[in-house]
């Protein structure tokens, strides 16, 4: 390609309100425009990226056995109506209707459609199946935002394993975990594999690839040791053991007038201290109210209740709901007595006494209790936010927290999507299974993003080889000196020739303006040809990612400059 | 790859309701599955076509000097309305809210959106420009049908030109005519490119790129010497000359009781045939009546009245708006003495006399009417259809109407949308100038459709190698005869290893089911690998189109059956 026939549009200033560096970048530097909040249109090197990125991302699922598939953007309501979907939590999801009347919507994933499809499979002997495509979802997100990070419309890798039982899922899954290190390593992505919640896909064990980023939008927990990871919604941590205080026969009224919050209590009472306190929440799960319980000093992680109760439809209750329940408002609330309310408790207060909770009575807790004794548990689940500095349940270290951007998911579905659309086939025996599924994404456009925030700096983006728009700028010193033009002009033949992906500046600029603009859109080589060096034989080869330049005579730049590409891809 | 892990799901029997050859054969052989009207998944089979038609494609978009975008599938509303397209006639585009109560639409093509990005471009040293993509459309058709021809999601690569002047543009064009020539013939497909109507995309010329197929749903006229060919919207051809009679100085009353059509008049009257009557049609066009005159025996092309008038708020008027306006009703019309209604005619009335035309008072008809004297004609366009057996314009041999299907299609729009969409650069005097536009789509599905329509015989499809979903397959015989499973397998590695698509069936399935599976699919070539001839030392080689079979030399094999299969591309 020629730079002066191709259209990259740099501009002189970062875009107002683009704050993240892949937004910026991209934008600035001629990949990507804006259309709308959350949506972006591709300009020619930013479809040159996508397509790096699809291309190593194909090679490595058809790797693991991956047939490429392509469905529909646009749904029947029908499968999202059988697996519950279509009854949208989060509003995401865009439906409107065609002009016979039809409920249809807007993919924003393609589990039920792939389910669908594989519902034509009758025999174990069909199976195993993993099938994939490429293809554009949309999600109606309420806060788009960071360029290519939060966006409403994106393409997405999206894979879809098909199993007859559960050995097979399980080589999908670690199958699925190479291939996608493979992909992001050869992205140039330093990825971190996290534990993650399931969220609202179903299934069982998921793992997120992250990039730790300032940009990013999760949070992960990490030991320094590398031997942990996991989103915050699903950390887990070792608790230092808290000596009960206070222990009593049994239950005792205390009188705490005007009290209503843990640290007053704490402060008023120095038995009351967080870890020696219940902290009662009411959540209106499916429309009914559930007591929560955590310990004082320690913090509820929402998706932790979501997915511990396997249901979405949660929210705190209001007050007006409380007070007719248990008689009482926030601050006086407690689990001790309560008859026909279902109560979840966080494993930390397992086994501990001398506690002090509310008594369902304003301006009055009770102290003494013993949680096992006293209370009616109905489940126990892990429900706390771990916190930076608590000990790695693996090793004791303290556990650190890390920004990250999540570029890909992995998530074992098992039945969650193949029994309500009744994709079932005959096993050995001739008995009818539900097939076992799991689900795998990359986020492409995100990808891209995370690769520019993971590689650039104040001058603008620096891309690793295997996935720039050109992996060699030539730049013309002089468009109008015939001798030196005329090697440039050879040099990109013979590189173009030697497959290496070239693109000649050859535009009627000043010298830096020109390479002003290869560094801010990112080339990972630049060989620079003037009329002086070529009067001495010589052009130069300046390394993006370093600055290191070097000196190369002409006659064998074509070689080494081939060689030193090839050797990065 | 091996047949035996690939998702092949051939069907024994035709899908019912399956009419069109590609619905029938793309479905039956496991290429595509309807997931409801108008839209389908493509399987891999399917997924390995389109991606082949997409690469050549691409080839030949890029050798024009097209650069590849990638625009949203979601667009905002606004610059539809400034186009004025959103007030969308046709009702086939989709429209929905989103979650901030924003109007957005499902993009039934992408003119709008290139043009606003278009709209960056400064100076006419930006230009010329060549932009395309391969995206999805998604248009709510009334009667989606035909398997892939007519659906209502699709993929189109659609190309869009940027240029300064006329000259640009029709370059463009022509290199758009050229390329389209090429990508058509490299997908097997025998051509007709036909002028045509522009119909709701504004500008002037159009040509259509279409494929004769008694599946397809637009009628050509074309000249048996090639000299023309049209689409019926937009044919025009000779008339042989007409000799007035029955000349009058003045119009004649002629009672005419009971007489409501054509054919009555010339039944009572001998000078009344149809080639001396003028037919009078009302029109209601951006919501004024219009009158719409032809010759008696001809036939209005409602598409040319659209494209004359150049809007498409065009219907016919109801009697009950056409009593008050002129005093009588359908049958007993006319456009003799009319003032402030608005008449256009076709041109065979021009210099007409003598004619027979409604008195515009029930059971009255006028003669002795000469058009240019009695009646005040606002605008004189081509409005007839053309009929089979008509001259040539050109030649004057007898026309015929073919039926095809459109596989592409190419526009000169000029300034329709880069005028309201404020696209306009500097040109070299500094004066701003609008930049003119072409427009250029390819159906992607449709392509592997009228491949299917144009290459099939009653045994399955019978692919060109350009765009076969693998060129050969290897077939195993006796899958548990280890020389012949040997010599299959070798053959298998030695092909791919030479570049060649190759499947291998390698299922444990009688020949006789394998060889009628591989003819269904299609794949051009079939190495049959057998016992008996491999213990002979040969293998067969047969060729799908034309049935021939040749003995090969188990040695030669790979290079020979390589070198037929290059030879194809």
């Amino acid at each position: 390609m020629r730079w002066s026939t191709a259209y990259i549009p740099t501009l002189r200033h970062d875009p107002a309100d683009a704050e993240a560096a892949n937004h910026r970048l991209l934008v600035r530097a001629g990949f990507i425009r804006q259309l709308m909040a959350g949506s972006y249109s591709l300009l020619p090197l930013g479809m040159k990226v996508v397509t790096k990125i699809e291309a190593i991302i194909r090679q490595e699922m058809n790797r693991i056995g991956g047939q490429e598939f392509l469905l529909p953007v646009v749904h029947p309501s029908e499968p999202w109506k059988r697996t519950g979907r279509y009854d949208d939590v989060e509003g995401i999801l865009i439906k409107f209707r065609d002009r016979r009347g039809a409920d249809l919507l807007l993919a924003m994933t393609h589990e039920e459609i792939f389910t669908v499809l594989a519902a034509e499979m009758r025999s174990y002997r069909d199976l195993p199946q993993l099938w994939y495509h490429l293809q554009t979802k949309f999600r109606d997100e309420p806060r788009p935002k960071a360029g290519l990070l939060r966006v409403r419309e994106f393409t997405m890798k999206d894979s879809y394993s098909f199993d007859i039982d559960q050995a097979g899922l399980d080589r999908q899954f670690d199958n699925h975990f190479g291939a996608y290190s493979r992909i992001f390593s050869r992205f140039g992505l330093p990825v971190i594999p996290v534990e993650a919640s399931s969220g609202s896909m179903g299934g069982s064990d998921s793992i997120e690839f992250t990039v730790p980023s300032p940009a990013g939008e999760d949070d992960v927990v990490v030991c320094p040791t590398g031997d942990y990871a996991a989103n915050v919604e699903r950390a887990v941590s070792r608790l230092d053991p808290v000596a009960d205080q206070q222990v009593l026969d049994a239950v005792e009224d205390l009188p705490t007038p005007g009290i209503r919050t843990i640290a007053a209590l704490a402060e008023a009472f120095d038995f009351a201290a967080g870890p020696h306190q219940i902290k009662t929440l009411v959540y209106m799960v499916d429309g009914d109210p559930t007591l929560v319980l955590l310990r004082g000093d320690h913090e509820l992680m929402v998706q932790k209740l979501v997915d511990g109760l396997g249901t979405a439809k949660i929210r705190p209750a209001e007050e007006a709901e409380i007070r007719p329940l248990l008689g009482a408002g926030p601050g006086s609330l407690g689990a001790v007595g309560v008859d026909g309310i279902s109560v979840v408790a966080d494993p930390a207060l397992e086994g501990r006494t001398g506690m002090v909770t509310g008594a369902n009575r304003d301006d009055h807790h009770l102290r003494g209790v013993d949680v096992v004794r006293d209370i009616a548990v109905d489940r126990w689940l892990d429900l706390r936010t771990v916190q930076v500095g608590e000990p790695c349940l693996r090793c004791g270290m303290p556990l650190e927290v890390v920004r990250v951007i999540e570029v890909g998911h992995i998530f074992k579905l098992g039945a969650f999507y193949s029994e309500p659309l009744e994709a079932t086939v005959l096993d050995e025996a001739g008995v009818e299974r539900a097939i076992l599924m799991g689900s795998y994404g990359i986020g492409v456009g995100r990808s891209m993003a995370a690769v520019v925030e993971s590689h650039h700096d104040d001058k603008g983006i620096a891309w690793p080889v295997a996935v720039a728009p050109y992996e060699v700028v030539v730049s013309m010193v002089k468009i109008d000196d015939e001798p030196s033009a005329a090697v440039a002009d050879d040099l990109y033949r013979e590189l173009t020739a030697a497959g290496i992906d070239v693109i000649l500046d050859d535009r009627d600029l000043r010298p830096g303006v020109k390479f002003t603009d290869a560094e801010l859109v990112g080339f990972p080589f630049r060989v620079t040809v003037g009329p002086r060096g070529v009067a001495a034989g010589e052009v130069e080869l300046t390394e993006r990612a370093t600055g290191e330049t070097v000196t190369l005579a002409i006659d064998g730049a074509p070689g080494a400059v081939a060689e030193r590409v090839e050797s990065l891809r």
